[in-house]
């Protein structure tokens, strides 16, 4: 088993959206020297979505956490993720205001990209999967049902299965160059958990990355979500989450998934009962019969505490993976 | 005569708002290791208005300016410097924003200062004259005549001399221990030019600042401003202003006043008389009489180009200082 030394030349690719790449990319980033992380780009809801709709600006909710995930600074760590509580900027994540300024000033929005990351002083490098403006779109054919939007589509409770709907981007968005180079040269892709349609979806499927995901010889893993999100992937399994983003991707291309087979507390399953996210069943069979392979693990993290009500609340789950523990994981693997 | 080389060593501090010492910090920034920015601190127009208002903030305006000419990093600079220009953040500056996120996470003005000087890597300090939250009050007791709010005076014409007003802070404000230090340890202490009434005497009146003024043994200059205010510094002479200067530290502390003796192009000269600014006269006179020495030069730059109408307009003369010319003359007094 490889130890955390000899991963620090590797080169580790984080692909997702916001909470999860966050996780991940805190812990990884003291394990090695190469880290990228691939973010979501379709992201139109709270703070972001006003600085898109008025100014025009690329989202910058998702590339902020993982540059706060990055930054070896923690004065402005927190300044980054300063969140205005009242007034005309109630609401407001202080980083999203500075990337939004830093895409006019700059010009472009990987040019701002870089100057926070200068700003934030971070280790490795946050690349946005795209730098086309889009939309996500996700589509029934056999109802005529379509749905607009990422915040829309987050905060429905689908009447048909998902797994007959089509996720795609409007326009249709290319990926950027940077983030296809970087899947390709990565010895490890780790696709982050995330909300199945309105994280990881809008992420895979942009022209590009796909291909970069099935011709990369990068070792390709993804670390399965630890609950399910009510209305959306209720009951799904392991192995339904991990054939969601095979499909996205149009290949299977995962070489490992990383599951969690700990049983939480009572108290605490109580808890997120409440919520009705309900742990993710691990489907032994299923897996046992999967091109890639499944690896389990103790995964549970400490309950995280509850986060102020602001304008616009983002709802995430209570419970949380214990990122040391999926870190070690993924290093073995390596 | 010294030249920039021996300056090195020297420490001077700027004394003022936000455009004057600006320039001057802007050019003084490349001949001395040791320069401080003393800054005003009773702004409360504009963005600066609003965040004071709306979120209880310190004002971040003229220290943002001061901040900008001391940074090191063009980029960061532009950045700190960028207003937007619709939508809900329309007509705030960036750096305001910044300034003031800092405070909040920070928890005091002071920390946000020195953050933001790590971000835009400056050469020298930033000091607010006072941390107390505090309003510019201008009183003509004899004519019972109140005025309150530096945005209120501003933009008042004056029915009475300004020279019979009281101008003092609600409520009264104790200077900054780091500014107290600054001056009295200073080599040399310079007045920016900048408004009498709203910009320099809101500074000099608060407590402790006279009092340092008075005992440092440093050389003390007052860049003379080089255009009148329109009803409120109408006529006013060089030795008017400085007079006004002493009046405000309560006695007469000015070594030396420079003051400009060029003449500007004629097609200049019709262009300031449309905004009904007019060069100050010099009175060779008075100023040969003056306890201070009066060092005239040819201190007028190039007319600075329009600026954008934006939200919170700002007026500014269109006649400049020649900041190289000013500091030179200011370095042979060192």
């Amino acid at each position: 088993m490889s130890n955390s030394l000899s991963s620090n030349d590797k080169k580790i690719v984080v692909v997702g959206g916001g909470t999860g790449s966050f996780m991940l990319l805190s812990a990884l980033k003291n394990h090695t020297e190469q880290l990228s992380a691939v973010v979501n780009m379709a992201d139109d809801g709270g703070s972001t979505g006003v600085l898109r709709d008025e100014l025009g600006a690329l989202p910058p909710g998702d590339v902020r956490q993982c540059l706060v995930a990055l930054s070896d600074s923690p004065k402005i760590r927190d300044l980054f993720s300063y969140r205005f509580e009242e007034g005309t900027f109630g609401g407001h994540s202080f980083g999203n205001i500075l990337l939004t300024a830093l895409e006019k000033v700059s010009g472009s929005f990987s040019g701002a990209v870089e100057t926070a990351s200068e700003i934030l002083r971070i280790k490795g490098q946050v690349i946005p999967a795209t730098l086309d403006d889009v939309r996500l779109k996700m589509e029934w054919p056999d109802e005529s049902i379509v749905l607009r939007g990422e915040c829309v589509i987050d905060a429905y409770k689908f009447r048909h299965d998902p797994r007959l709907a089509d996720l795609s981007l409007e326009p249709s968005a290319t990926a950027n160059s940077a983030a296809i180079q970087a899947i390709e040269q990565a010895d490890m892709v780790v696709v982050a958990p995330g909300d199945l349609y309105t994280s990881l979806g809008p992420l895979l499927v942009i022209n590009g990355i796909g291909e970069a995901l099935k011709n990369t010889k990068a070792k390709c893993v993804y670390v399965s979500n630890l609950v399910t999100k009510d209305g959306q992937t209720t009951d799904f399994t392991v192995s339904n989450h991990a054939s969601e983003i095979e499909r996205f991707v149009g290949a299977p291309f995962l070489d490992y998934v990383l599951y969690n087979q700990q049983e939480p507390a009572k108290d605490v399953a109580y808890k997120y009962k409440a919520e009705k996210a309900f742990l993710v069943k691990v489907d032994y069979d299923a897996l046992s019969k999967a091109a890639y392979m499944g690896v389990a693990g103790d995964f549970l993290g400490e309950i995280a505490s509850g986060h102020k009500a602001d304008k616009f609340p983002v709802t995430r789950s209570l419970i949380r993976h214990d990122s040391e523990a999926i870190v070690q994981a993924l290093i073995s693997l390596c």
